[in-house]
């Protein structure tokens, strides 16, 4: 393989994860594991991640964690040194950019021109950029299968998520200017709503996973907004962790792709199901949205197709919803988080 | 009027113009001026912008002009205070952040929210946010009579001019949010293409007319690419600037609003009608596209609605094609520019 190949097989390269102490970033350093890597490397600042989300691998040598800021260019040069491929994760979410945007245009942005300075300056062969769904926007208009050409619907929706969804597709162009200028082989993975083991509280949809979870194992009735038709897309992280690692291996570079599980589901769906895997027997509460939280919703019935990720990563996805949710409510017993 | 209301009369107001050493700040100094200020100060790093844009405006006593950057917050801050309105012009278009993405989203991300901390911890009353036809994007499949509503088409064109575009849809946003959360007045204009007397060099599609007119007036025939059916919707700078006072004057707030000339046109029609308006009779020359240069089309016929800012600014433009072109020849030739 030559140095400009867009093909980067996992066994024996090393790689980095930026913003990697996550929910993300913790099943794609185990698949990165999994499938023979030399080393990876989870930089991260804390600042959203914990040391906690890599417990379950420290027992292998070949990980290793440091702590260092995407808003510090020296600290990502020194730590791609040497690497081959690179995991940029490191981003704050429409909740997090609607309470600090200063921060969240900072870290989404600045902190994407750095992990790309420092991936051209060190020669890495490949980034993976991690994108959204939030580029399609959301609000009514939406609807259909999004397919990658679709636009970004900028109108309707709170400031906070058009600008988080504006900030991966600035992202996703800056990988294009440094592929046409500097020759960075990149992919640009757009998940939608990722969702499974280590699972935190700041993704607008997968809220209503967790915060469905906490109520019923509480043993109250959960809670639905509206008549819980609104159509969500989620992907299980083992499903996203695998898709980054197919990014790497895969011939695919200067492309932005779909990410998302088998199908499709409502909101009412997903607190059934969540219930009924809680083995709690309760009925849904329809309630109103809460005024002053960031909550996304479209006027039609979504999906996100990843036919493009098929084809060009010979990926898709493995874990439906049930199986999805069984496995983060197991670990959420068995760690009593 | 209570300090709360989202009218602000130009009359007897004082008005601060960032970035307003260019052409559409110097035509808005002109109308602030013309319809009564108090006083407009204009503010200007002279990155691009130059004194000598304002040279027709020196015996008014009411302006002022100061040098400051609009990355230095204590500098806007100082300049704001007893201001009534500021008018947001400081950024970088598609050609300058293909270059120079790094400074091209400091200055319109951490730009604007420099101008709207300035403005809302100074207690000016309606900040007008200039925005742009690029949050539509450009490109295959942008086609239609674009309203306000229309999503921003992000595949395809050139990195630096959607990274143009994100910008500008991030920086409403942050208007939004600050309206939301601070109370801050605002109207954010999404101009077409700006063209007009002091027209520069720096955007990608005004070039089609000041190129053509460099080339027709040394006796070289004109330059069409293509077959010149590409359609482009430009708006005089005077139609601008009179928008922007009507953004200030109106009841309007929270909300973006297109601003475009009376008609869109094609690039075969303006090489025409600059070659006959400065008096050269020569057929224009069809060439391929110049490869590496920031180049815009879009797939099919496609114009921009300015019915919005009809009904809520009271605006409409009264400037044609051939009004404008005939005044910007007439400047050049009386300015030797």
């Amino acid at each position: 393989m030559s140095a400009t190949s867009p093909s980067l097989p996992i066994e024996a390269n090393r790689f980095l994860i930026v913003g990697g102490a996550s929910l993300v970033g913790s099943a794609s350093a185990e698949v990165l594991l999994a499938e023979g890597a030399a080393e990876v490397t989870v930089l991260d600042s804390f600042y959203q991640g914990s040391a906690e989300n890599l417990e379950h691998l420290r027992s292998d040598a070949r990980l290793r964690l440091i702590e260092g800021d995407v808003m510090r260019l020296p600290q990502l040069i020194e730590a791609a040194k040497g690497m081959d491929g690179v995991l940029h994760l490191a981003a704050l979410m429409s909740i997090s950019m609607d309470r600090d945007p200063w921060t969240g245009l900072d870290v989404n942005l600045r902190g994407t021109q750095n992990v790309i300075e420092a991936c051209c300056v060190t020669g890495v062969k490949k980034l993976v950029f991690t994108s959204s769904s939030a580029v399609y926007g959301y609000g009514p208009g939406l609807a259909g299968n999004l397919i990658e050409t679709t636009p970004f619907l900028t109108y309707g929706a709170p400031p906070g998520a058009i600008i988080y969804g504006a900030s991966k597709v600035i992202g996703e162009q800056l990988c294009r200017d440094a592929f046409a200028k500097r020759g960075l082989n990149y992919v640009a993975v757009r998940y939608s709503t990722v969702y499974g083991e280590r699972q935190h509280y700041r993704a607008t949809n997968a809220l209503y996973i967790i915060e469905t979870h906490d109520r019923v194992r509480q043993g109250r009735r959960p809670r639905v907004i509206g008549d819980g038709s609104d159509t969500k897309h989620f992907v299980h992280v083992s499903d996203a962790a695998r898709a980054n690692a197919a990014a790497f291996a895969a011939a695919a570079t200067n492309v932005a792709v779909n990410i998302s599980g088998p199908r499709p589901t409502t909101t009412l769906e997903i607190v059934r199901l969540v219930t009924e895997l809680a083995g709690q027997d309760l009925a849904p509460e329809h309630v109103e949205p809460e005024p002053g939280k960031v909550q996304l919703s479209a006027g039609g019935a979504w999906s996100m197709d990843h036919g493009l990720a098929e084809r060009i990563l010979g990926w898709r996805p493995q874990v439906d919803m049930r199986e999805g949710i069984r496995r983060l409510i197991a670990w959420r017993e068995a760690t009593g988080r």
